[in-house]
């Protein structure tokens, strides 16, 4: 398989207490990956200081919390926290939720 | 809705010709949006100088180039494209093909 083509689903993973973390792709402008969360697991509100960040969600439901806004998304939605603004998920479904995830550029060592 | 939750669905399009372009979401980082190729459209190879690009295939199959690398790719897949590296995609398939893509950083005007 070419080093450039990667499938999502080879990449998700889970573990107990905190939720998982994968890289897909990286580079100094772009950190691209997975944030996997099993029910009742949370991301808690954070902020970058200089990074923009989506997230594409790929399988399950997220209550996702950017700036002042508070929302539910499933497949097919994408978010946008950029810069500065707080932003946190939690899985509040039945399923597990995996997050395409991207943030630009890419966070420092 | 929130200004920070888009769903693709909502900015799927496409046109005879020339594919489909949508802006997502748009900062000095990162530029995120769709291409959308009807069944015998092409993006042609092409490069961009500074940014590194991703696509993750929503729906349809592509057949891409990166650099000297020949693949074909469907749902869930993602393709990395890097800085200065050529890159394209043909709908060689029966079905369209809607593409989540992202470059950082983006484009200028």
């Amino acid at each position: 398989m070419s080093d450039s083509l990667k499938d999502y689903r080879d990449h998700v993973g889970f573990r107990e207490g905190k939720h998982y973390k994968a890289t897909l792709f990286n580079s100094k402008q772009i950190l691209l990956g997975l944030n996997c969360l099993d029910p009742g697991q949370v991301q808690p509100v954070h902020t970058h200081g200089g990074q923009d960040k989506f997230y594409l969600v790929l399988e399950g439901r997220g209550s996702f919390s950017v700036g002042e806004d508070r929302f539910d998304a499933g497949p097919g939605n994408v978010v946008w926290a950029p810069s500065e603004v707080e932003h946190g998920v939690r899985n509040e479904g039945t399923e597990r939720l995996v997050l395409f995830v991207g943030m630009a550029p890419a966070p420092g060592p």
